[in-house]
């Protein structure tokens, strides 16, 4: 009874929700403790205690109509001041409160970006892997999502593959970094190489083509690299970035799109978000939540947390013959299948009580994304569960 | 630099949000106290106290990675199951759980509805004068609104019209009751009918056609009127309610869908309103808030003065000559336009600080709204500039 147009969505659904939600019903069968959940990127680090305190006082000592009321459908306007002095000052850029929307996350970022920039047909390249959603979020505004491979050492694009791709249907590229489920982050020559091959493009077919840059893990950093500020090396540029993992707050559904200053037709493109952020049903990010980033923005949950857990796991799978890059950032591993099906390999981790999302699920089969933002219990506690996955498989750890 | 299909929506704008902003200009040189804003439906009273002590209380008391983490897509099952419970209790009804979805407020709730049973040039009919978004919310899905007229003298729909308007491309019929702009509530009578030539065009037509209640008003009534509750009178048919103003929570973004058991596919319905929520970019009502009224959605803000206000102004319109349906609900008066042009009489009333919306923006020109969601101070300051707008066009009051 729904939608012709709706259907392809719901058949597809989403591998990692499915999970999510298979992970609660098992803990209700073996407790929570038993089951290995590493199926959602829901930070298990707190917010910051100044995120419960602005709350607090917040709440506490504005006026509830002025708190609670309808903002302007692209946010507070001492908000967004407060976000591009603290942008200006970090990365050394020139925004003022008119670059920035605030939004209901990175997802409700990415959608109002497409519903503005895509027509029918329009293509949108993105490079595997890559988080799943981005095909629908494509989708929906009746562009079509096409894929570079990367090279499997490294899960950087693959440049060759890049400029064969890119075309005069090509409106957008976009890219997440660090990545989600490699953890890879793009180092400055990789920004610069993509931006080249697309100001090439943009030039022979005589129209603009975005760079939308994904950022919900700028801040999970552990290497201490340098996350490349895009704005800065490619002038049709957004940002589309999220609070979800750098204060943990994902379930409030707090974020912004940034619009470079340089981009074309930067007026009507910053119109047109505002309108779409509207009448798609945002109307305005959450208001009290964007007064707490108003006081918070500058801060982070212990995001440590994640680092030992990456160090623990990587030293632990390795040792049972699992084979992946060492992530730099964001809190994913994308080890390799045990067996070509990951589809299959992920649903035999269930018999284990270990949650795993397949490597389909971001355009890359023969893999697998483990979500380390769990407590570093689950990630020992797993440990018997990935032995006997292996053993399942090979007859012998490494 | 937009694409083609967003540039329809971009030029049209909103004629609510324009007086909005432009209200807050105004503010800025004359001083907001003599600016008589009645444009937007932001709610002049305060959420009521137990929302902030909500809001304290579960800030302090819950754990952070619970409370801030992502929650099912259709929303924290605890609060989903209260809300069944007291939906039942208070309307007789036998809904759980599963029938609810919780969403970023009513627009969010009819955006989902939408993209779910929308295809390429499906019909939705709405009973004018009605919300303006309704055109935008039916268009961003490509389907098209019909739009039926009323009785001018009781602002129900004209039942004839609406006969001659539904047919084989019709697939949903949108009310909203009690009504923005007009503060009319549709008695039980009027839902039977409405229903009743629903049903006959679904056996005509041999498909579903679905009735959507958009319902953020339906606490604001001043009568004692009942509002009929659509689940009892129309299988197919869906409640979209939102917190926005009986809590005085628009900011904030929350509220629900209610699918109706007996919907035709109810699973897949349901299934596919969650995964829509998902991919269009809310994922989960703002996490917080969906805890606040687990606990609060009992609750109301004080009411009684949106009634206070309702009775001055009218008496005080009707007596400089303005005619009107006395409202019985909502915080909206729809009175005749002096002049036939709406919109030229609302930019006039801008010279004497009034901000007021054009009938047009409704479906209906020749009218304008006055939201009287403001302090009694605002109606009774803005006596004299009532007075010289009507002194203005008709060189004598009443």
């Amino acid at each position: 009874m729904i939608s012709e147009k709706m259907k392809p969505f719901t058949s597809g659904s989403s591998a990692i929700r499915a999970m999510f939600e298979e992970g609660k019903r098992l803990a209700t069968i073996y407790g929570k403790e038993n089951v290995y959940d590493f199926s959602l990127g829901n930070p298990s680090v707190p917010a910051p205690s100044s995120v419960t305190e602005a709350i607090v006082d917040i709440a506490k000592n504005t006026d509830p109509c002025f708190l609670h009321g309808y903002t302007s459908n692209s946010g507070y306007e001492d908000v967004r001041e407060a976000l591009a002095d603290t942008i200006n000052k970090k990365y050394v850029t020139k925004f003022s409160l008119s670059n920035f929307i605030l939004t209901t996350g990175a997802a409700a970022a990415l959608n109002i970006i497409f519903r503005c920039i895509l027509d029918n047909g329009d293509e949108v390249i993105a490079f595997a892997p890559f988080f799943g959603e981005y095909k629908n979020y494509v989708s929906l505004y009746d562009g079509k999502l096409v894929t570079v491979k990367p090279d499997y050492n490294t899960f950087m694009p693959d440049m060759d593959d890049f400029e064969s791709k890119i075309n005069e249907k090509t409106r957008a590229v976009i890219i997440n970094s660090p990545n989600n489920p490699t953890g890879v982050i793009y180092p400055e020559e990789t920004i610069i190489k993509i931006s080249g091959i697309m100001d090439t493009a943009q030039k022979k077919y005589g129209k603009p083509i975005y760079l939308i840059s994904d950022e919900p893990y700028r801040q999970l950093v552990y290497t201490g690299a340098d996350v490349p500020f895009v704005t800065k090396y490619y002038d049709n540029s957004f940002v589309a970035y999220s609070y979800s993992k750098a204060l943990s707050l994902p379930g409030e559904r707090i974020g912004y799109v940034l619009v470079n200053n340089t981009i074309d037709g930067y007026d009507e493109m910053i119109n047109a978000l505002t309108v779409a952020n509207r009448i798609m049903g945002f109307v305005n990010a959450p208001s009290l939540m964007q007064r707490v980033i108003g006081v918070c923005m500058d801060e982070t949950a212990d995001l440590e947390v994640y680092e030992k857990n990456r160090n623990r796991l990587y030293d632990m799978l390795t040792s049972l013959g699992f084979e992946m890059a060492m992530p730099d950032g964001a809190f994913y591993m994308f080890p390799k299948s045990l067996i070509e099906d990951d589809v299959e390999f992920c649903t035999a981790a269930k018999e284990f009580r270990l949650l795993l999302v397949p490597g389909s699920t971001f355009g890359t089969p023969g893999y697998f994304r483990i979500a380390y933002c769990v407590s570093p219990e689950t990630i020992e506690n797993s440990y018997e569960s990935f032995k006997k996955l292996t053993l399942k498989y090979r007859g012998e750890t490494k």
